[in-house]
């Protein structure tokens, strides 16, 4: 027995991982179906072993379909994703056009796996650095009561997709050999820069990438009172994403505790051992299933305080593996 | 009239820059002596239309001196400085000797310069972060009343001196080369990754970066009550440091007066016109005089908080600049 999974996007970065990660983890797939825009269809790829007819991503695409896993731009999921759910599937979808809608739940599987089960066709897969963030954050939060989140970023390039990893490396190579660089993706050269801006700017100074990190957090973890702040940075660094948090509580805290708090969680690893120069680290954690945190101290900012970091890859955790994770969750 | 002035580790990254700025800001100079250790002793140098031959640092050469500018370890300042002193000149020392010493005045001049006038002979320059945040956050101080402030650093490599800067340099060109990365200087690759140790990590599970800016802002604006928290980041950038800060103030606060404060303030430019991808970045303030500062916006995570994002070169505002402009203080 298996189930029959379709990929919308499957030529992007993220619906690559998507592939990958359905062979890595043994998926019981009967059948894999790979959508792409129009300019993709009628292209053959080797996937999982057999060759697959990329077809074109319609509103009658997905009969007969079990899940269909979403990576493409919001405009498109709003359409497509409805009518996956209508045909029968349920739809994961990666962009951010269902994640705030009250019909439809966020999910991280570690946090509240739980609530994938209530859903009506559609089920929404968190931003990058929500979900990483989240990975180290909630364990805290179950042990001592999260209060308060102010976050800071150091995002991957490969949350802007292939043709960013792309630009990073032509960038860096054309650094390397004394020729001008180039850019397309970014309005900023990224190689040896860092840049203050990921996705677009909203009306109270945010981004739209920093608001999803408040709000997201507020609903994945069902607290809806929770304070948070958060400042997005892209840095040069290909696919994983780093989160420097502070962290406030209701109840005290013990850098003892959390450090248990986070070797029990499901799907992080304790690196923490500083005195021998081991803290997560954004290469170590690019195509790793679990996020990383450590550098877990006292917060000097709060009574009841951590400062701590989190790492985890953005399209692994980030996207792909979580969405694979809650169909894993759904078919357990 | 001009002044003697002598250069302790000439041969280094700041002490290259100690050379520059003092040409290019027509610092009124009599003499010009070099120091450096002694296997650098004896080196003939060309700076500022002159060959001068490099002199090892000892107790006994600062004889006649009006300025000495410091840039060696601590080890070295303790033993040095005193001597300049004694000798009769000012010694500016940008290790973190002196800094939390009662009887040295640590001086950013936009904000203590003041201060500097008390000097008994040694006055201290601030850590890097600590400077280029201040130049930010003081003007801030000033209008709202700064209570709070948490830090995260993206922090260039020019911190460790020109070898670090080299070693990315060569990370990044054996990268592009398809050649193995050798790693000399950080214990960890720094090419296309993040990490979270700068300096060495002290028992409460800071590292002295990070506490030398907890302790330094507060000594530096007169604060020492300020609650503060950081962590320092070393990214893949060459000489400008960034720093995300997330502030609450005793009044309340709006984005224009936060806008004006900053756009009145000396040494620091206001680069904040979102809408149109206008931030600091690190790489467009490399070799600038002015820190940037941009991203304001009220903080979510505090009643009366403002958000927002600092950038200065690090080799500049961060250590050689500062020092001298300490000393154009102390003769204008």
């Amino acid at each position: 027995m298996g189930y029959k999974v379709g990929i919308v996007g499957a030529t992007g970065a993220v619906g690559q991982e998507f592939i990958k990660l359905l062979g890595e983890r043994e998926f019981p797939l009967s059948e894999l179906k790979l959508f792409a825009s129009a300019r993709s269809a009628g292209k053959q790829v080797e996937a999982l072993g057999q060759t697959i007819t990329i077809e074109e991503a319609t509103e009658t695409c997905f009969e007969g379909l079990d899940f269909v896993l979403f990576s493409a731009n919001g405009d498109l999921s709003k359409k497509l994703c409805p009518a996956a759910a209508k045909a029968g599937a349920v739809a994961i979808d990666n962009s951010s056009a269902f994640r705030m809608d009250p019909e439809v739940p966020l999910v991280v599987p570690e946090i509240n796996g739980e609530a994938a089960r209530a859903h009506k066709g559609i089920i929404a897969n968190p931003n990058c650095s929500t979900a990483i963030s989240l990975m180290g954050a909630y364990p805290l939060h179950k042990k001592f009561g999260l209060k308060r989140m102010i976050a800071s970023t150091y995002q991957a390039v490969s949350g802007s997709g292939a043709e960013a990893m792309q630009e990073l490396e032509d960038q860096v190579k054309a650094w390397s050999a004394g020729e001008p660089i180039e850019k397309n993706v970014y309005p900023h050269q990224i190689a040896f820069n860092a840049l203050p801006h990921v996705d677009v700017f909203l009306e109270n100074g945010y981004t739209k990438e920093e608001m999803k990190l408040v709000n997201e957090s507020r609903k994945i973890m069902a607290l809806p009172d929770l304070v948070a702040s958060c400042t997005c940075v892209r840095v040069p660094v290909m696919r994983s994403h780093s989160i420097s948090i502070n962290a406030e509580f209701e109840r005290p805290v013990s850098v003892e505790e959390a450090r248990a708090a986070i070797a029990e969680a499901q799907g992080v690893d304790l690196v923490d051992d500083p005195e021998n120069k081991v803290y997560p680290m954004p290469l170590d954690f690019a195509g790793k299933v679990n996020c990383g945190v450590g550098r877990i101290r006292k917060d000097l900012g709060y009574e009841n305080g951590l400062a701590f970091w989190v790492v985890g890859d953005q399209l692994w955790k980030g996207a792909a593996l979580n969405a694979i994770q809650i169909a894993e969750y759904l078919i357990k």
